[in-house]
Order: C-alpha cells, then structure tokens, then sequence
C-alpha cells in the first residue's frame, strides 16, 4: 500500500493577525509550532513512516515540517524544497485585514479572491519590495514564472508539474510520502486526487497541523482519505478557517 | 571567491553529561539550540549567503542547521543528508561518561580512543541494539559499509566519497556552501583542506556552533581560513573541547 500525507503548517503570525499572507515569508506562532510538532507526535504514535518529504520555499511550511519530523526521531529524512508548493500569491493585498478588507469590498468580493477558481486580487508591480522577483530566493524564477498575484486555478497550474514529476514519482521508489504546504496549494493536490469540481474546492476547508492521509493500492488507485486525530477537534478547526474571512 | 562555511553542532544533551556520543542520535540542549541560533545571526550579520547545505542523519546536526538557517531567514535552502558526515562512531563506549572512562582506562587509552588516528574503540555487535543495522535509517547501508567502531581514519575514509563527490562538486554551481556536522567528520575536512599531519588534526580542536570559513580562488585554491566571532569566546570554547576527557 501507497500513502501521502498532507499537512498544511501550523498558525503562523498573520493567521493570527487575520492578514492575507500569500508569498509573505512570515513564521510559525509558539502555538503553531506546538501544534506541528503535535502532529508530529500523532503520526508516530499511529505508525506512519514517511520515507520522503517535499515543503515550499516558505518558512512557515518548513518550521512545520521541521516540528513533525523532529517529533517523529526522522529528522535524518530527505526533504526536497520547491517555491511550486508556495501558498497562493494574493498580490497587492498581502498584508492587509481580512476582516478589513471584507468590511470595505464586502464578504462576496474577498470571497471571490480568497476561493473564486480563476479570480485574481490585484498585482503587484513586478519591481515594489513586495514582489517575489526582487527576493533572491527566487533568482532561478523566469518573469513569466514569478506570480505577482494568483487565483486558485493559477496556483493549481504552477504546482501541477512539481506535483507530478516530483511527488507522484516519489512513490516509484517510496511508499510513504509527506508533503508539508499550505492551503492552497493543498486544495490543488486534493482536488485533483478526489477529483473535485472547483466549486467544491472551493468550500473545502484544510485544518492546520492536520494529516490528511491517502492510501493507494500499488497502481496508485485512491482506496481512502482521511484526517489522523481527534474528529471533533478537526471540525472545529475546519470551521474556524471557514470563519476567518468573514466580517466581525 | 568561493567559500565553504563548516559548523560543528551545538551543545547536545551528551556533551552536557559528557558520555561518548558517537552515532546515538542524540538532542540538542536548549544551550545547544541558542547557540547554533545565535551562528545564524552572525553569518546573517556578516553576510554569508550559502546556496547549498550539507548535514549529517543525527539530529543534533540536523537541529543545528535548522537553527542557523532559520536565524538567517533562508529556511528555504537546499539542504542534503548523508550518513557519511556522521560523527565518528564509538562503538561499544557509546553512552559511557568520558571522565569516568578515563578514571578506568587512563587518560591515555581514552585519549587514544578519542583522538589517535587509526586506534579504534571496543566494537559494537551488528544485532546489537545500539547497532546502526537496527535503525532503519541506515537500510541503505551494506554490511560492510556499517561502522561498528571506527578510528579517525575509518570515519575519513567513509567521509571523502562524500566530501569530493558532493560537498566539493557543489562549488561546480555554487559559491558559497556550508556543512553543519560534527567533530570528527569536519576534522577530516580541515585536515585534507589545511594539509595537516596525523598528529596535528588530533589535536586540533573544532568549537561548538562556531562558524569555520576556508577561502578559495575560482580553482579551488585555499586561500584563507578563519573563525567567525569573537576571537577570545571561541578560543576559550576550543580549550573547553580539550578538556573534556581529562579526569575530574
């Protein structure tokens, strides 16, 4: 049997703050981190033995994955960093209120930014501090590549190549892969192993710190998916990320 | 120019209750964390740039990166894990305390255990529970390939496929490189970088968390090396390492 796990990190400051983070590398919160190493401590406890891991460029999903694996004695584990798992560029109002912004566009609007398929909030300028391009990290990046601003169809259409020609070809040589990201770039892995349409995953909620497991037979054939750990406490913490664009 | 950044891990729970290490995989103290952070500041602060890191399966060593590239924001830095930056394997002493074993044997036969170069520590048994064959995480290993005790000699000489085919070869791509391992292992990289003898390299005494940069022109030829910090913490740290196998 094949499983991928799927954890999306820990709180991080601007979960905290309530501001759209995007491709701003902000960290993990000391209960963020609690959290991740938590799971850490809940897949080993349930015997799970990732072989691989893949993470982003971002230090929220690294730290996260740092915890588990740190949790688990399996800090000795290969990890492979790719900017294509990064979260969703939400552009020019990274750094603004969700709350705020909701207050001022309407809940519809930050909606439709937030999980509308293929809307995108407003760009940054290829040049301002903001921008992914003037952060050497992603010198390898073409312009073409760099996103200034993202919808969940453009996040998916970034991860999909490191996702199959990095993650699904893990598991030629592995049984057991993790890969530790972020909500939307999770939404895009999820869709397209459930096969969910885009209203769908749209609605789908990930909790944080939370594996979510798929078990494959050896031809890579979906058998189940399911969230290790306390169902009730899942929920809750499903519906808390649901609530978080709405205004207060 | 071209630089190669070594760093020795932080202090480890072992080194605080001074018993022979080795390949038990050990944790950082919280001492051990502050300090590999606090590295990461002063590479930050000085300006290192690495591109490329290298790092042993124990987890001090792991930690110990993880805290430096977290302190300079590059948590997104590849990073590669090798068994054969390990430390040098102890064998059957791992887990004694390392006054009391000179107590015993006499600072002499320890100090031959610690620091001859081709005397080697009473052997482990391979299905022995401290054996590197019952930890699934050297499965890749062959037989022969797993270290039951190992001289400094052993430990350089599984370390320089290592050392040339990926540490020196990422300098094909990269300038800046670092490698966060341990005591023995680095001797054995500051030995063939500095040309020093058998006996020279015994003595020489690699401090915790102390960033050691060698220089190199665009054909790989040394330059300089140096320690970064301050002058007089680092000496006091290289005699604290020298002490720490003489009787109480």
């Amino acid at each position: 049997m094949k499983k991928l796990i799927l954890v999306r990190h820990g709180e991080s400051a601007w979960n905290k703050l309530n501001l759209f983070t995007g491709w701003t590398d902000v960290d993990l919160t000391e209960a963020g981190m609690k959290e991740a190493y938590e799971a850490g401590k809940l897949l080993k406890a349930e015997g799970f033995r990732p072989e691989i891991c893949f993470t982003s460029y971002l230090k929220r999903a690294v730290k996260t994955l740092n915890q588990i694996l740190d949790a688990m004695d399996m800090d000795y584990l290969p990890v492979e960093k790719s900017w294509r798992l990064n979260e969703k560029s939400y552009g020019a109002i990274q750094g603004l209120n969700k709350a705020d912004t909701a207050a001022k566009y309407g809940d519809e609007q930050v909606l439709l930014w937030r999980r509308s398929f293929d809307v995108q909030p407003p760009a940054l300028d290829m040049h301002e501090e903001r921008s992914p391009r003037m952060d050497p990290r992603y010198n390898e990046l073409s312009d073409a590549e760099i996103p200034l601003t993202e919808s969940l169809k453009d996040t998916i259409a970034r991860l999909m190549p490191y996702y199959e020609g990095a993650i699904l070809k893990a598991f030629d040589k592995h049984d057991t892969v993790m890969v530790v990201a972020h909500g939307n770039s999770l939404r895009g892995i999820v869709k397209q192993l459930r096969g969910m349409s885009n209203e769908e995953i749209i609605k789908f909620n990930i909790p944080t710190a939370t594996p979510y497991v798929f078990e494959f037979d050896n031809t890579m054939k979906l058998q189940k998916d399911y969230f290790v750990g306390d169902q009730e406490e899942i929920a809750r913490k499903m519906q808390s990320v649901a609530n978080q664009a709405k205004k207060k």
